[in-house]
């Protein structure tokens, strides 16, 4: 009978932590560092020989360096012969690049699921992929989990006063945000960005009926946060009573601490899938913690279950 | 007829330019930007369908993100459907991770070819491999050129007053040593570090004469320039006149270039397989260009014949 072995690269540690404490182990013992050259060295410092083996590493900033540590990381695990190496990839990195939206670019998005397999990855555990096709790039088993659900009951628990319009701030997001808008039982709305000439400035159509009501944005990736706070300032500008904004990923990039705290904003609700740095930790933002989720997944996966019950 | 197209990625665009003056071509057109979160995005800006396609990157400092440049743009010259897609890494990095040293390690240097094979490329050309058992971890095509005629020629050239003899810093080296030796028309001598007892610092054993002579020291890689600073002095302090060093990959991290300059080297010799930035290039290195030795071996893959010779 094969045991758990979980283990955590460096993007984020705290999760983790957490992962571990719910399911009752603890984190296997291995050495990441760097050669003085920036190289990675990592040593396993247990025996994983016919383990089931998890490693729980988002391929968030500094995504290269993260990938790279899985990548290291995943064959030594194969060289010591683990029976099964599953990643948990809370964040996927690169999944925005996932087609070939011009002539001679990449699919870093798939490139990076050949990646994992060469190395050795027998199966794959994420969140929220930016898009669901991504499974596909793979020929392993994926198991995909869904923020939706917690973000949702947040929502739910935290008794807002008033009706509630879940809004989605493109057309890419309507899905997600009906699944929402089902769980909270709310109408939805849609954010019709639209350039009427070109060189002319993007008007924010709003369809949908918001006036008077809380609105709550809903997104799987805050990166900059250009798209999340114009759709909130358009959506009080319109009408809406109040805005909350919530995503799985909080990538918050370049200058989006700074949008968010200037934004009409209230409250921005996100996951621990991306660990957040001190500095990134504003009291605008909230953070849901995924380990419950991810740490059922794992016991699932273990004991040969379906994972997909996980979402009802 | 194919035509020869040549990339360069970023970590060594001055090496690239050279090789393509040397070879009379244009550097293809292709932007490597980073979006604000830190991902690489690559878009090639000419057809390459059809081409023979040579790609310039070493694996260098910093090691992760210029791997990745290379697999990224591997793959878009691959769905680009270029004919060949040859990888140019003057150094390759991670090529000292070569073999499980302890239990549990990875070895990365494997890893890393089957990174490169899998996202597409067909054929390696790189310089004095750590190991040039490297050569095997591949099985597409790998020419592996050399840096010691470079170097020796060089020397050669100089008209060293005196008695030269070749140092070896390690055992390991000696085969290298040897090579520049016979080059030189010298003898050879080894430095064998010896550590008497436990917890007792090593002692430099020299094998070999080099009372009153010229001493050159060869090296693969130079990393923090520990182990060369040290046999620079040892020999020194055993009675060589003059002490220089020599060798193909210019890590120099960490403490490297103030250890040289506190050393007892007169003048260290290495090539630009690794592009020096400004405040490495101090006045006691010397750096030489493989330019010519890399773009002679391109023609001659282009044009199907053997890089083989071009050790003689
Ligand atoms: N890391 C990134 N940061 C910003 N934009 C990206 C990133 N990766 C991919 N993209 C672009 O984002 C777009 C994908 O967004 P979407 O249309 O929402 O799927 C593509 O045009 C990509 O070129
Ligand atoms: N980037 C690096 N910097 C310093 N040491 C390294 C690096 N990569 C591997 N090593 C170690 O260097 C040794 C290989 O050196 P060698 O015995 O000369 O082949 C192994 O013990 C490795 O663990």
């Amino acid at each position: 009978d094969p045991k758990i072995k979980l283990f955590s690269l460096n993007s984020n540690q705290p999760l983790a932590q957490e992962i571990a404490k719910e399911i009752g182990v603890e984190l296997g013992k291995c050495a990441v560092h760097r050669f003085s050259d920036g190289e990675i060295q990592i040593n396993i410092e247990e025996s994983v020989r016919g383990c089931n083996v998890y490693v729980i590493q988002s391929t968030s900033q500094p995504v290269n360096e993260n990938l790279m540590e899985l990548l290291i990381m995943i064959d030594a695990l194969k060289r010591a012969s683990a029976k099964t190496i599953n990643i948990v990839m809370p964040y996927y990195g690169y999944a925005r690049q996932d087609r070939k939206a011009r002539a001679r670019e990449p699919i870093t998005a798939k490139l990076v699921a050949n990646l994992l397999e060469t190395a050795g990855a027998t199966r794959v555990l994420t969140l929220d992929l930016h898009a669901p096709q991504i499974q596909g790039f793979f020929d392993i088993p994926i198991d995909h989990l869904m923020g939706v659900p917690i973000l949702s009951d947040y929502f739910k628990n935290r008794e807002l006063n008033g009706d509630i319009v879940v809004v989605s701030p493109d057309h890419g997001g309507v899905t997600r945000a009906r699944k929402m808008a089902e769980r909270l039982k709310a109408p939805i709305a849609i954010i019709d960005k639209r350039r009427p000439r070109p060189n002319v400035a993007e008007v924010m159509n709003i369809v949908g009926n918001i006036e008077g009501k809380i609105a709550i944005l809903i997104d799987d990736i805050i990166d900059t946060a250009g798209t999340i706070t114009l759709a909130a300032n358009a959506l009080v500008e319109n009408g809406a009573k109040e805005v909350y904004a919530s995503c799985t990923h909080p990538v918050l990039s370049g200058p989006a601490i700074e949008r968010i705290q200037n934004s009409k904003i209230k409250e921005l609700v996100v996951t621990n899938s991306i660990a957040l740095p001190e500095e990134k930790k504003i009291e605008k933002i909230k953070s849901l913690s995924v380990a419950p989720l991810i740490a059922e997944a794992i016991i699932r996966i273990h004991e040969e279950q379906s994972v997909s019950t996980l979402f009802d």
